[in-house]
């Protein structure tokens, strides 16, 4: 079974794009629930997640396991899995990472753009790593089976997260820097520690990560893929497009200034373009997604490997990191089941 | 199979009082988890729970579904089921209800005892019925499989929720009026209309609600159960101790006063009485709940008719009650699974 699977999208979401889900075959797909979102505030954006799955039981439904992604399939749906690209859904409360992975939450970023209560973001200028809250909860999060994604966070936390963590943890939104030394890319050296621990790296296609912008070609993107296997691993690479389709500039605006100053911070962007940036040309929205494949064997990568990108490795990746973490007694205890 | 099952209690829960619960071999008790709290002091309430769950898992676990009683009796230990005496847990926002359902709110009070949002609680001088809200809940409630409690309300309000909920209702503690005329037991007329739609009644073993308050006999008790059974139906009666095991006094002047006023309020007590009333000699506490079993039958009721009360009756509304509403198409596409 080949799946197709996007590990991480943002968009102004509506019946259109669900239907676009659908027309390019897409199994599963995580979206961001919360940027800045206080606990109460990201339950309100579950409520309107609940309210799609509703109105669009033919389209979509709410992923919560592996399996989910096969039943995707069979039914001709999509799965959508909730991350979060920053900690502020758990406030300063640990007690809320369990309540929020019963809610579905399946990735949580330790940080986003700045420092947070549990680590530091790639724009600080000082990575003071993990902090104490930060250990405690990367702990519970194993626990648990949220998923650790780092993809916003600086070097040093990043190490030390991958280190801390019992289970991989996923960088689900970035490129290798040595192919675009975007701030947003992680070094070589990272990506390879990443891998090492059977961490996973979703391919971005938003364009700020990309050698040339929106203008870079897919063979390009598809050279890029190739280096990241060489880097991380076959099994250990997916694509995670960032795509923020139909989102209006006001949105970027909140990812990048939420709550955090008066200012105007401009992120990856700048005072002359201080919007979303245009996507590449082959890659509008989630019909072109099947179309990265082709480019991926024209890059040299054999049919194994094109398919674990495509959504192979994802799916294997959901199937070990969405569970409980196994205790002996409570294997026992389920046992009688 | 015979279960054993207590409707509602709302301890001061420790470690101790779980031993009991195994020591009394009790498969499953709905335990309150909310009075006035807003929906993210609920939540801190559940995460409580969840440490709970995660210290004693030998001891208890969080029950879901009627499967889970099963489980409970099989591995020797108690199932959990969440409920709350009041609607504040989903503010004015009807998207909580499916929040707190998955979290595992399995019974939610449409009223404690004053007016609330949906319906009127006893205490009012006038009970309007359910009101605009009332009936959107009510169907969101079916909906999702959150069971409708109507413990503290109004006569009216309750014949409303009778008639307009498409699922069984449950007055989850309670006793007929006409054993003991206390303001929050129910008519005779309200005991038959709730057995006449499916509905299921807890009788209640706190000293407020019995005749002859805590000094009532277990056969004037079990004498009441055998007119309940009368009245409801032999299917349709079970146990709702409102045990308030190990509470201090200032609990239950938070369960009658809330935030709603600035005054004192004493509810079921008085300026006399203000504090828990001891409970009757013959139940102080989940050890002692098996023991009532020979009371029902010295009160004149068969074998079946016994276990029923005792627990399965229970077990067999969990089992129609806490599942999503079955819609053709949702049955189409879970088939496929």
């Amino acid at each position: 079974m080949t799946y197709l699977i996007d590990g991480l999208q943002y968009a102004n979401w509506s019946e259109r794009i669900f239907r676009q889900m659908r027309a390019g075959g897409v199994d599963a797909v995580h979206v961001t629930i919360a940027y800045h979102e206080t606990f109460r505030e990201t339950v309100s954006v579950i409520e309107r997640w609940n309210r799609w799955f509703e109105l669009y039981p033919d389209l979509i439904f709410q992923g919560r396991t592996a399996e989910d992604v096969a039943k995707a399939r069979q039914t001709g749906r999509t799965a959508i899995f909730f991350g979060s690209q920053n900690p502020s859904c758990i406030e300063d409360d640990i007690g809320l990472v369990e309540v929020l992975h019963t809610l579905g939450l399946r990735f949580m970023q330790l940080t986003y753009n700045n420092q947070s209560l549990l680590a530091t973001g790639c724009y600080e200028d000082e990575d003071t790593g993990l902090t104490r809250m930060g250990r405690e909860v990367v702990a519970e999060m194993n626990r648990v089976g949220l998923v650790v994604d780092m993809s916003h966070s600086g070097e040093r936390s990043t190490h030390q997260a991958i280190e801390h963590s019992t289970r991989p943890i996923t960088i689900s939104h970035a490129n290798p820097a040595s192919w675009y030394p975007a701030r947003r890319n992680k070094s070589d050296d990272l990506l390879r520690a990443l891998g090492a621990a059977g961490g996973f790296l979703g391919l971005s296609a938003y364009p700020h990560h990309l050698r040339g912008g929106g203008s870079c070609s897919l063979q390009s993107w598809c050279d890029m893929a190739a280096l990241a296997v060489d880097l991380v691993g076959p099994g250990n690479v997916g694509i995670g497009t960032d795509l923020c389709q139909d989102q209006p500039d006001s949105v970027v605006e909140w990812m990048r200034v939420g709550r955090w100053t008066k200012r105007i911070d401009y992120g990856e962007g700048s005072a002359t373009e201080t919007g979303f940036p245009a996507m590449p040309d082959w890659f509008r929205d989630n019909r072109d997604l099947a179309g990265i494949r082709a480019g991926l064997r024209a890059a040299g990568l054999d049919e194994a490997t094109a398919d674990g990108i495509m959504g192979d490795n994802w799916h294997a990746f959901f199937g070990k990191s969405f569970g409980a973490e196994c205790h002996p007694e409570a294997a026992q205890l389920n046992a009688a089941e």
